[in-house]
Parts: structure tokens; sequence; C-alpha cells
């Protein structure tokens, strides 16, 4: 049982973006700082469900499958699941519809008290006011002999980062600056001295970082 | 005839270091993030004046040979030659001895007027102040055929960059986070749509990132 992270970031560190509008709620540079990954073969028939067999099958998709693979929960942020946005509205249910790419259950940190919300696929989303070792303590139950991954947000990353709760850290990280956003690296100096690296260049540019103990 | 850029920076971007104390001038830090490119035997060989063949010899070698071959002048900031720290001192000749590792011109962009200083080997440390186009049209004179080099600090490079005025930048990205200094990538973004990127991983874990334009 390991506990996981997966992330895409630009050169500059930053794994959010800031260019929302109204008129374009995730913005531009959301799609350019995921286009590797979501072009994927991977990503395609997992998450949008596209059986036509297209995507790129390189290095990219090779770790978007190890993405999906042996996670038995996860962990997630408010914002992550919406909250910061809709937690006004009871009945929001997430941004992925009612196939949500889960499979697990998945328990979302917030101060907000929210009943539990159970999907055909096994995906149930649990809300939880805790700290990151009972959360995981949690999910490390629910998951059996399988991973946990904290799935993010940035802060949420760091946060378990930071109480050195995080087995393998991958990034993947794409050759574009950004220039804003919140950086993944902030408060984490030294952390490579707790870590196994290495790293791996794919076919679209993007070098696959991670930082692994055993 | 390319304007090359080399830097050596951490994961968080960072390409200066700012752990220096009275009894430790250049900081640990410093020796971390350099630590992979003064391993090399190219650097042993050439900046250290060690024949003994000692030093790796894969990736990183590769790099650091570039590194050396092919440039006609260098440009360099006030604050790399030591005029931030040195500049009351009118005897300063730099950091680098009797034998800098430059061998060509030098161009250094400073306020103050100090008179040009001619090394046996054929370094010649000028001081010029003046714009980034000006110093360039200068030292592309000296250099002929051949290629030259913005050398640093931070600030500088990114003076060039922003204006530009450099055709290929190669960042050698060391696997560790430092967590403070100056950051090479602030106020770049979208510089990727300006080149072609491309980007291959040493032994030591340093990822050698390129962008190079025709």
């Amino acid at each position: 049982m390991a506990v996981r992270v997966d992330l895409n970031i630009s050169l500059d560190g930053f794994a959010t973006t800031t260019d929302q509008t109204p008129d374009n709620p995730f913005g531009d540079d959301w799609g350019r700082l995921v286009a590797a990954y979501t072009a994927t073969r991977t990503f395609r028939t997992r998450v949008l469900g596209d059986d036509s067999g297209a995507g790129t099958t390189g290095v990219d998709d090779r770790y978007a499958q190890e993405y999906f693979e042996g996670i038995g929960a996860e962990i997630m942020g408010a914002g992550m699941f919406g909250l910061h946005l809709h937690g006004d509205d009871p009945e929001w249910r997430g941004w992925w519809g009612d196939v949500p790419p889960f499979e697990v259950p998945v328990f979302v940190l917030t101060h907000a008290r929210r009943d539990s919300i159970e999907f055909a696929n096994g995906t149930v989303f649990h809300f939880v006011e805790t700290t990151p070792e009972e959360v995981l303590a949690r999910a490390t139950a629910e998951a059996g002999n399988r991973d946990v991954r904290v799935g993010g947000g940035v802060d949420t990353v760091r946060q378990f980062l930071r109480a050195g709760l995080v087995d393998r850290l991958h990034l993947a990280v794409n050759p574009l600056v950004i220039g804003s956003g919140e950086r993944i690296w902030d408060d984490l100096r030294g952390i490579e001295n707790d870590y196994a690296f290495s790293a791996e260049v794919a076919e679209s540019g993007v070098t696959h970082m991670t930082f692994r103990r055993d």
C-alpha cells in the first residue's frame, strides 16, 4: 500500500491556472497544462468513454495507465470537488457527471457537512472534516491492499507532502510557462532528501518526474 | 551565429542561492545546484585544470562539452563579475583567478567605468553601460562566426530573453528544491511559443531542457 500523488505542472511549477472567466470557466491555460495527458488513449477511454482506440500510446499513456491502476481510495480538497464555487448548492455532485472516473471511495476534506453521494460505478464521495493523518487512516482502511491517491488540489497535496505522508509523487512537467497560479514547490525545500528521484521525457516533451520512497 | 544561454536551475526554478554567510561565502546550496555539472570530466579539465581524466562522461558531460564549444564572446551582468560585492575595489579582476575559463572577449554590463582587463589566455573583460541590443552587436562583431553566450546572472538572462535576443536556452534542471533565490521563469509567460522544445534526462537525474529557434 502506498500513498500516491500525480499532478500536471508547468515549467514554472504551477498546477492551477488563473485565466478563468465567466465565458470561459476553465480558462485556456488549463487545457494546455493537461493537453498531453488528455491526448492519451487511456484518458480518452477511461474518462471520456471513447472506445475508438484514438489517442497517444507512448510514454504519456503509460503514465496515464499507471494513474488509474491499483487505486483503492482517493482523498481530495474541497476546491477540487468544487465546493469553493458550488458549496452553496446542496445538489452539487462534483464536476464529473453521472460516471465519475474514480470507481472507489473518495474522501473530500471540507468544513461543510454533507451527506455521502454514491454512484452506480462504485464512486462514493464522503465529506469529512479531519486531519490528513486521520483521513488517510480511513482511506487506507477502505483501500485494502490497494493504494491511496491524494488527488489535489495543490494546497492539499502540499499539506500531505509536508506531513511526510506521500510515498510516490509523480509530476508531469509540461513545457510551458504559465506565470501565475499555485506553485507545487512552495514550502517544500529539501524534499528530495526523503525520496529517490527519477525522470523520463515523453514524446510530447513532457518530463515525467517521480519521487519515490520504499 | 547564435545567442546562447546555459543555466543550472533547481526544480523550483531558482538559478541563484541565498544561504551565503561570511564563513561560507558561496553557501551550501550553490554546490548542490551545480554538482552534476562540476562533476563532469569537461568541467574538471576546462575549469579546474585537472587532466587526470577524472569526472563523469555521460549526458551531463556532453552538455558541458557543448557549453565550451563555439563561443566567440560572452556577455554578463555586473553581479556575475562580482561588482555588487567588490565594485569598490579597483583591483578586482573577477572570481576566476589568472586563468578565467572564457578565453574570449567578455562584456560586463555595468554603470561603473572600468578599464578593460586582459589575460594571457585570451580572456578580455570589457565594462560597458549600454542596452542589450548594443552590447550584443559588439559581442557579435567580436565573435565572428562563433556564438555569443549570455552567461548570467538571472536578471541579465531574463532581460535578453524578454527582448527576444536569445536563440538557444539550455536549462539543466537539478532534482532539488531550494525554496528561495531568483527564479528564471518570472515574467516569461508564453516563452514556449517562440521556440522548439526538447528535453533529455542525464544519469545524474538532471533534466536538460533546451529551447531552440532557427
